[in-house]
């Protein structure tokens, strides 16, 4: 057989596979298990068919038993797991980017993703002296330049001198480079004035890396029971989507939206005693300040929630990748590790992780990914598991690393470049501040709208009321009504938020998550449009 | 209370944590489930106790109920899983530099980390067209900076046109840089001359990225059997270790040390059935070039494979990150989805996962973390909801797909850094050819070792004998004896390699993995002081 002939063959069967999606988005056959929601993620895989016909003829000679792994035989548990985030409106809005690339006329002329905290895809410029110190561990050649700073230079000196052989390139140790970790612990203990210890601090690529190590720790059943996870409703999805793929059992708190989205201790007592039905509840996850709600807790109800933890023999989870995002002027951030040691024992004892990002803050490096945990009282046989089950992965990026040494050892007062920094660094925080008051009096002018304020973080998570046509109408296209309305709004206007039902709401309440990320003139634009659009909406609907 | 009592409180209590540990390492109780292994992880997480009768007291005072999260609780699954390149004798090895620097006085000067493949942390310099890239990615400043090539500068210009807000730090897509997914899909093209389509591509933060998320989708128990995967023996720890961890059977395969470490379909046969027992074999691993084994399998091998694959209904995931480390003049790369397209029906049609690395190669780019895999003929749904199952870690380092990006559309020969590229590219492949049979050559001028020849990757598997006595003396320290000779190997002279049982070997034979990354000299030291330590050895066990 010529080497041509079997090209040729390989050619003319290769896009069968692809056809086979076809049917999925066509309605020929949806796989029973398959969740609705990967439909679209389906329909973005799949070739456009030049035609129907070609369709049905090929479907004829393809059998279900020709593929190994199957919808049906696939780990039912990433079946199972959505990530709202990413999920079926983000899909269509990178559709419609390219809609509009191609030239199909839009009532738009660009999509606004305000459904991810992506502060540098929205404009937020990076900070000089970070990306600096990146530069200079990356071509070390660059330390001779005049152009660099002093203290930039010292930083990546220090930096290379931890990495082997002098070089980013070389695999740092699995819980990070010790350099860094001493700086990360330095910085922890600056925040709270409580010691911390640089071996309770492991570096990860990304916060969301190390809150999936640290949960994986639980997934063992016991007396046939899986772990419960407390977690507060609304939530961030990773944490749904953790607790789905590891088969966790999620144990949903509601958030009191009435009070700022305040936490109610009444209300985790009500969850656990539900949750103890179906499971061995033993973690509780806070996130702090919250995502998607943007409250921040105070000292008093840290409190309560540790004193709770430790009644219920509660593992604690502190999401706290927000700590730089506090906008309210009554508010302010505590770290529940500081809040725990100060209360004393029994509770300075309790067993906590609490997490860190580079990706949020005024620093918004998400695509470098890096992140923290520190990891409190845990048993040393368990601390040398979760060492050993991530050093397969060798180590977190260097890089990302890197971008933590910055974060949490940045220019000091008598350094050269402080003032730069200082300088972006609170015009970016400042400028968060002001749009998200923006957000939420602009959501708060719209009939119908109820924006609680955005005391930290970066994103507000308003309530709408939908007239009953509304709820037909998706109930009709088998949609709930917060995905129907996300995704009218945004074929109309281009803009691109999360509905509610992927972070868990009341029943019967609907809402969005939006980001408070688009620079000023954008985010504007893009209010007046939201507005415009819901009125018109109401009226289409009413 | 005041602040200054509340701090004091917790000084005192604090410590008591890590005195645990010190039970697991003084040998006051050993948790029933810690393998042996995991014993020097705690050890270095312990710090020192000021006294005996401190860590008594305290003992008495903490019960075991006292952890939510316990040696006991932990999930099962991590418990078992081990990963012998960063294991205890890599955990020895930076406690022993810690020594060193510490000034306690050894026979030798410094440790040689021959246990990783970590080329930049041992002296191998970065590409520097590589490093140029990343520097203007990192720093678009630099597009002006003329000291920089121009093809660097279109490489960098085209992948930040690809980045949200044109910045690297903001979130690529999940499955990574469409641009960047593009010159993937060309490089394997080229490669291969068969179709690539970029949707098959996914980027990932590193190769084992890739193949954990793979094989995560086997993880379904069908008639309450694990999918088996079969992987060779010896592996490298990856495999094994993933296996554990998700509760996958592992069924292995002995690669014909007798024959260059080559794969008979006899054996793959007899695994097979083997593995029938307690499971359902879906997959099949194959690692070309091999690792630890340094095999490159040749292209009718390749087809047997091939063939014995498609018989079974195995899935192929084809480990193919040192394809470009091959020394061997008699022997080329043949990807697996090469030889499977040009087989044809039904090969052409079957399903595959192949990954690649930039940690690897001529690049060595290990800290930055990169790679890809490329999802042939996979079940549409499938691929559907690996996509969203990697969607909650949100992207992998986009730091690391500009590193890709120079790898697999490198400077082309009319461009300014060809010349440069293909010089230091060349050399780098030139000089570990070189130190592969070095260190072939001197393994097999020990008395009692046999090195099969390094056709390619990076390192080299020998077999040696030990004498009774050693043996003998290895049970009676609880050890395997390759592991018994590897420690007294390290704490001789400092050379740190990983025991063959890390990897496994035939039951009776003994091995250990070397890298070829040290630089000339050091290599010729090393070498030279292994063969000493050996013929010591020998004569103390004789």
């Amino acid at each position: 057989m010529s080497h041509v002939r079997l090209t040729n063959v390989v050619i003319a069967s290769w896009p069968r596979g692809w056809e086979r999606g076809a049917r999925l988005c066509s309605g020929v056959r949806v796989g029973a298990d398959l969740a609705r929601g990967t439909e679209a993620g389906v329909v973005s895989l799949v070739k456009p068919l030049s035609s129907l016909t070609t369709f049905r003829r090929s479907m004829a000679s393809l059998s279900e038993q020709e593929k190994i792994l199957t919808g049906e035989n696939v780990y039912s548990n990433l079946q199972r797991m959505e990530y709202a985030v990413r999920g079926p409106l983000l899909i269509r809005a990178l559709e419609i980017e390219k809609e509009l690339q191609r030239g199909v006329k839009k009532p738009f002329t660009e999509v606004i993703k305000a459904n991810v905290g992506d502060a540098h895809a929205m404009g937020q410029k990076p900070i000089t002296f970070l990306r600096q110190v990146l530069a200079l561990t990356v071509t070390p050649e660059l330390l001779d330049d005049p152009r660099y700073p002093e203290d930039a230079k010292n930083r990546a000196r220090a930096i290379l001198g931890g990495c082997k052989g002098g070089s980013v390139g070389s695999y740092s140790e699995s819980a990070g480079i010790e350099l860094i970790r001493k700086h990360v612990a330095q910085y922890i203990q600056e925040r709270d004035g409580i010691p911390c210890d640089y071996q309770n601090v492991i570096l990860s690529g990304g916060a969301s890396d190390g809150i999936k190590s640290v949960l994986k720790l639980f997934n063992e059943k016991i007396n046939g029971k899986p772990s419960g996870v407390l977690i507060p409703i609304p939530q961030y999805p990773l944490y749904s989507a953790t607790l789905a793929e590891f088969g966790l059992a999620q144990v949903g708190y509601y958030l009191n939206e009435e009070n700022k989205w305040s936490l109610d201790i009444s209300e985790l007592e009500r969850a656990l005693a539900e949750g103890k039905k179906t499971s061995n509840p033993r973690v509780l996850v806070v996130i702090n300040p919250g995502n998607p709600t943007g409250q921040v807790l105070t000292r008093s109800n840290i409190e309560d929630i540790i004193r709770f933890a430790h009644k219920h023999r509660l593992f604690l989870l502190a999401d706290e990748v927000y700590q730089d995002n506090i906008y309210d002027k009554e508010s302010s951030f505590h770290a529940v590790k500081k809040v725990m040691m100060e209360m004393g024992a029994p509770y300075s004892k309790m067993e906590l992780a609490s997490f860190m990002s580079i990706s949020k803050g005024y620093m918004g490096e998400c695509g470098i990914r890096g992140g923290y945990s520190e990891i409190v009282n845990m048993d040393p046989a368990v601390m040398a598991i979760l060492l050993k089950s991530i050093s397969a992965m060798l180590c977190p990026t260097v890089l990302g690393q890197v971008a933590m040494d910055v974060v949490t050892n940045p220019p000091k007062p008598n350094e050269p470049s402080y003032k730069q920094f200082i300088e972006e660094k609170n015009a970016t925080l400042q400028s968060l501040a002001e749009r998200s008051r923006l957000v939420v009096d602009t959501l708060n002018s719209i009939p119908g709208f109820k924006a609680n304020p955005a005391m930290g973080a970066m994103y507000v998570f308003p309530q709408f009321e939908l007239p009953a046509k509304a709820i037909e109408a998706a109930k009709a296209e088998g949609k709930s009504p917060d995905v129907f309305y996300a995704f009218k709004l945004l074929e109309a206007t281009g803009i691109c938020v999360i509905a509610g039902s992927g972070f868990g709401q009341k029943p019967g309440t609907y809402h969005f998550r939006t980001t408070i990320l688009p620079q000023k003139d954008k985010i504007k634009t893009m209010l007046n449009s939201l507005k415009e659009f819901h009125i018109q909406f109401l009226k289409e609907y009413s």
